[in-house]
C-alpha cells in the first residue's frame, strides 16, 4: 500500500501582535501507519477558535504552547477510515484534539463513536454540542448564577460562545438579554435569534450604547471581549451583579499591555464579583448540558450559526477571520 | 437649667482630591433637648474612618453623602449622662452613629448597653470588636473563602482591618501570611503581629516585593488598597485565587480616574474571582464574629492597636492622618 500523504499546517513562526500568513505553513507530510489500538480518522471539520492564539506564544499557559515547525492542534470531527482492531467502524464520526489536518492517526481507547444529530451537521459537535456551547452554559448558569428574572448582557453576541449565551439566557428566564457586535448584519442576526436588543460597538462609545440598551442596568456581564466592553458593564451592573470572565479578545493581539478598567472601585460599592473560567474546567457538566442543548435544539428553541470556509488551505485565512470578525457563529474549517 | 453647648465638626465644603482642613469647621451648638424615648450621651470616642470620604462627595453611593453645613456622621461610643425614661442607666457605655460631636441626643430604644471588655478600652467596639473587625473577618472567611492551608496577602497590614485580617488568617490555619505597610515601623509591626512575612511598599514595586514575600504565590488576597498592589496580587494569584475587595484607598483623593490593572488577562487563565463587598451587608454575621473575636482577644491570640488622637479639635488631623498613614491599627479621636 502506497504511502498516505495528508497536509497539515504548521506554525512556521511565533507571531508579534496580530498573526500573519508567514507565521503559518501548508505541509504535505506521510500520515503515520495504523498500530495496534490505534484508528485512521479522516477530518471532515476542523475548529478555529480566539484562544488558539495563545498557544501560538511561547508562554505557560493553561494550555501549552504550540511548537514551531510542528502542526498545530485543535478540536476535529473526523470518519473513520481505517478502524484498525478497534470496536470503531468505518464511516463512524468521531470527536478528537488532532485538528489543523486532514489525516489523523488516535488512540482508539479514548475514541468513541459520535451519535447524529437530526437535521444538523455533525459539525454540531464543535458548536452548539461542543466546547463552545459548554462555555456558554457553565460561564451564564454556573460562573455568573444567572437566575431567572436577571437582565443579561453578552459580547460577540454573534459569535459561537456569545450567540448560545444570550439564547441560553433567555430560556433559562433572564428578563431581558442583551448583545453586542461588530456589524450591522450581525447585529441584525443578534435581535433575530431574540435579544431584547443588540448594538454595534462601533457606533459609538460601548457604555453609551449599553445605557440605552439597558436602562435599568444589569445583574449579569458574560464577557468574551475585555476591555471597553468590560468597564461599560462594571459602571452598569447593578448591586450584587456578576461578570463571567470567558475571554479578552480585545487584548489577545495587542503587543502592550491594555490598562484594566478605571472604574474598578465600583466593585467594591456595588458588590460585584469579577470570575474568570476556563472550560476545560468544567467537563463535569457535560452530560447536563448535552442533555439540555439537545432538547432545544431539537424544538428550534436554540439557532446555531456555522460559518464555513473549505479547504485545509484556506483554515489559516478562517483563523485568522475571527479576530476580523468574518464569521457570525462557529467558525468553522470545512473539508471534503 | 442652662442650655448644654457642644462642640461638633461640620462638612464646610466639599473636597476636590485631598481634603483638607478648610472643608472642615468646628461649630459650637446648643444640644437637643432630650424629648421622650430619648437619651443624652457624652461621646468618648469617635471614629475616623477611610470610608468617610466618599461620603464627602455629592455623589450617591452605599451610603448617603454628608450635607455640607451640617455635623458629620460616624461611629462612636459614648457614655449616658442622661437616661431620661428609658431602661439605660447613668454611666452606661453605649455604641452609636452620631460621631464627629461631643454630646449626641439618641433614640433609646435602637440603643442599648455594651459590656465592658475587661483589660480593654471601650473603643475596642470601633475596631476589633466593632466594624473594622466585622469586615476583616468577613471579607477573608466569607469572601475570599480562605480556608486552611491558604497563602494569604493581606495590604494595609497595620491598619484597623489589615492588622485584624492578617490575624484570623493565621487563626483559622493559614499556611503563610504576608503584609504590606507604609513605613519601616508598620513593617515591624506588622512582623510582630505574627504575619510571616511583611514590606514596606515604598521600597520598590510592589509585585518585586510580593514576589519575594509569597515565592510559591498567594491563595486570598484582602485588598484595602487598589492600585499597584490589586495588579501585584493578580499576578501572584494561584489557580482558582479570590480577592476580596475591600476598599481602594489609593484612589479615594485622585482627582481622575485611576487605570485599572492591565493584567487582568490573569483572571481568566488562572481562574481568578475578584468579589467587593460592604460590610454592613454583613451584619447578620455580628454574632458570630463576636463569639470568635472575644474569645481571640480575651486569650491573647489577637493583638489590636489604637492610635489615640486627644480632643475633638483634633478630629480633622486624625481623620487627614489616616490617609497619610499616621495611624497604626485603629485611628480613633479620644475626648475627655
Amino acid at each position: 500500500m502506497a504511502t498516505l500523504i495528508g497536509r497539515e499546517i504548521h506554525l512556521a513562526s511565533r507571531p508579534t501582535g496580530w498573526p500573519t500568513p508567514d507565521n503559518f505553513s501548508l505541509v504535505e507530510a506521510p500520515v503515520p501507519a495504523v498500530g495496534p489500538g490505534q484508528v485512521l480518522v479522516r477530518n471532515r471539520f476542523l475548529s478555529v477558535d480566539p484562544y488558539m492564539r495563545g498557544r501560538m506564544n511561547d508562554v505557560k499557559s493553561y494550555v501549552p504552547p504550540f511548537r514551531v515547525g510542528e502542526a498545530m492542534e485543535g478540536g476535529a470531527v473526523g470518519e473513520v477510515v481505517d478502524p484498525g482492531d478497534s470496536a470503531l467502524s468505518r464511516g463512524d464520526l468521531v470527536l478528537h484534539q488532532s485538528g489543523w489536518r486532514e489525516y489523523a492517526v488516535l488512540d482508539a481507547e479514548r475514541t468513541s463513536a459520535l451519535p447524529p444529530v437530526p437535521g444538523l451537521s455533525p459539525s454540531v459537535y464543535l458548536g452548539a454540542l461542543g466546547m463552545p456551547g459548554l462555555t456558554a452554559y457553565v460561564g451564564l448558569l454556573d460562573i455568573a448564577g444567572m437566575q431567572p428574572g436577571d437582565q443579561v448582557f453578552v459580547s460577540s453576541a454573534a459569535g459561537a460562545v456569545g450567540s448560545l449565551a444570550g439564547q441560553i439566557a433567555r430560556l433559562r428566564g433572564a428578563s431581558r438579554v442583551i448583545g453586542s457586535a461588530g456589524t450591522a448584519a450581525k447585529v441584525a442576526y443578534v435581535r433575530d435569534l431574540g435579544f431584547d436588543a443588540a448594538f454595534d460597538y462601533h457606533d459609538g462609545p460601548v457604555s453609551q450604547a449599553l445605557a440605552q440598551a439597558a436602562p435599568d442596568g444589569i445583574d449579569v456581564y458574560f464577557d468574551n471581549v475585555g476591555g471597553d466592553h468590560l468597564a461599560a458593564a462594571i459602571s452598569r451592573l447593578r448591586r450584587n451583579g456578576r461578570a463571567a470572565l470567558c475571554g479578552a479578545i480585545a487584548g489577545y493581539n495587542a503587543e502592550t499591555p491594555v490598562p484594566g478598567p478605571a472604574n474598578l472601585a465600583l466593585v467594591i460599592t456595588k458588590r460585584l464579583t469579577l470570575r474568570g473560567f476556563i472550560i476545560t474546567d468544567h467537563r463535569d457538566r457535560m452530560p447536563d448540558f448535552i442533555k439540555e442543548m439537545s432538547g432545544w435544539l431539537r424544538e428550534g428553541n436554540v439557532r446555531f450559526n456555522e460559518t464555513y470556509v473549505d479547504g485545509i488551505e484556506h483554515a489559516v485565512d478562517a483563523f485568522l477571520g475571527v479576530f476580523q470578525g468574518t464569521n457570525t457563529g462557529k467558525m468553522i474549517v470545512r473539508l471534503d
